[in-house]
């Protein structure tokens, strides 16, 4: 198996965090990305114990975000502060990445809204640099742009993080979010040295929802060969997520979910 | 009211085209937005008669394209002959604008699929210019780009429009398709000259649907007057179509969705 597979926790959702911690270990994939919401059903501690026992790594934390002051459902929100909650989190996992969703427009200003989201990042980036994490941006697709993400292409996300040092604020390149970009290859050498994580899967055709209309790598148009040369080339060679939301995968246990990852994943990404 | 204000009849859908002619010739409405298979319910002698008799101009035709090979179900379709036999409609219409959706993925290989629409446009854009029929290459938003249209930004469009005489090939601006691009003042300052309609919508948030997640203006968080005053500084001044798709609106009586167009262009976009 490729080493750098890593499972997405939200493409085993119907699993709590023991079992999925668990699956990984037993099906010998060795790296994680956990969300807070499974982490906090477990608590912090308990999670990084079980996470030691098992031997399995977190590729990544999702999520902070949310500068704008808005959730997707509208209501206010203190982004910077529970970022800064899930810096430490990130910490307390052993991870060095935090995914970041930097939230949708507010007030119909685009531009003041992509202001906040640049200021909430200079804000947080010496917190995150000091406890070792490194803040993910991570652009979403268009199609998320007003509830989620003011950032929606990797070129976009970039150009908040280089006014930061390396270290502190880098971008996640997830294929569902950019792979319709004309300019994604030149994007992602652009991002060469910045580049903080790589997700992968597949968008279904048609597309039945703006948010569940993902599937497994192979089972859609995105070609994830040059995706992945393209990052590669750009010097990533961290663990690569698969996260897919499908409400079918969802309903289904999570030890099949994740047989047909790796298989998937061998397949046509590998 | 506005002279400019054109009804992109999708928007009343209900309507036949003999009703959308009358009714936009009763409300001062001085342009029309047509689509092919409403013509082809009437007959194009029949609207061009109808047109001329309500003395409502054609501020285009929906549209020609598909030139990857596929329609959005999936089906095979020859879209360079399609468009050839749309532009003769465009002429006898007395439009000088057919727009053009130009086909989703093909085999999925999007570098390809992108390459089979420029050779495309290349082989029509003479004979479009010989019927004064400029092709107006539409930039559908991302989430569309599997099924409908692998030209997602309007730098992307201008970039096969400029291998043509500015007056055989163009770009079309629809805000719903590109209201998000971080990009999208600078690209519209670079199609100066190259711009060949701008329609005007909102978008629904939350966003319910990929295809028909469109309201009226001032019913989502378009700023239409800053895209308005960025299409005219690159020197558009031809009519704005107003195209709304939305389930709800569509059950409704034309007449009224047409009083309510007229007042949300006032209000939001004249």
């Amino acid at each position: 198996m490729d080493p750098r597979l890593s499972l997405n926790q939200i493409t085993t959702k119907s699993w709590s965090l023991p079992e999925a911690v668990a699956g990984c270990a037993e099906a010998g994939v060795g790296w994680i990305g956990l969300w807070r919401d499974k982490v906090a059903e477990t608590g912090v501690d308990e999670a990084a114990r079980l996470l030691k026992e098992h031997g399995v790594r977190v590729s990544s934390l999702c999520r902070g975000g949310f500068f704008t002051g808005v959730t997707p459902e509208g209501s206010p929100v203190d982004g910077v502060a529970q970022t800064r909650e899930a810096i430490d989190e990130a910490a307390a996992l052993g991870t060095d990445v935090l995914v970041l969703v930097v939230g949708g427009i507010a007030g119909n200003d685009l531009a003041a809204s992509r202001q906040r989201v640049a200021d909430a990042v200079g804000e947080l980036a010496p917190y995150a640099g000091e406890r070792g994490v490194r803040l993910g941006l991570e652009p979403l697709h268009p199609m998320q742009c007003a509830e989620r993400s003011v950032l929606s292409t990797v070129d976009q996300a970039l150009a908040i993080a280089v006014e930061h040092p390396a270290e502190q604020v880098g971008v996640i390149v997830d294929e569902f979010h950019v792979w319709w970009d004309p300019r994604i290859e030149e994007s992602i050498a652009a991002a060469a040295g910045r580049i903080a994580g790589f997700h992968v899967c597949d968008v279904l055709v048609p597309l039945p929802d703006p948010l569940l209309g993902r599937a497994l790598p192979g089972d859609g148009p995105i070609d994830h060969r040059r995706l992945r040369a393209a990052v590669e080339a750009a010097g990533y060679s961290g663990p690569i997520e698969v996260e897919v939301f499908n409400a079918d995968l969802w309903a289904r246990p999570g030890q099949d979910v994740l047989a047909e990852t790796i298989t998937a994943f061998e397949r046509y990404v590998a």
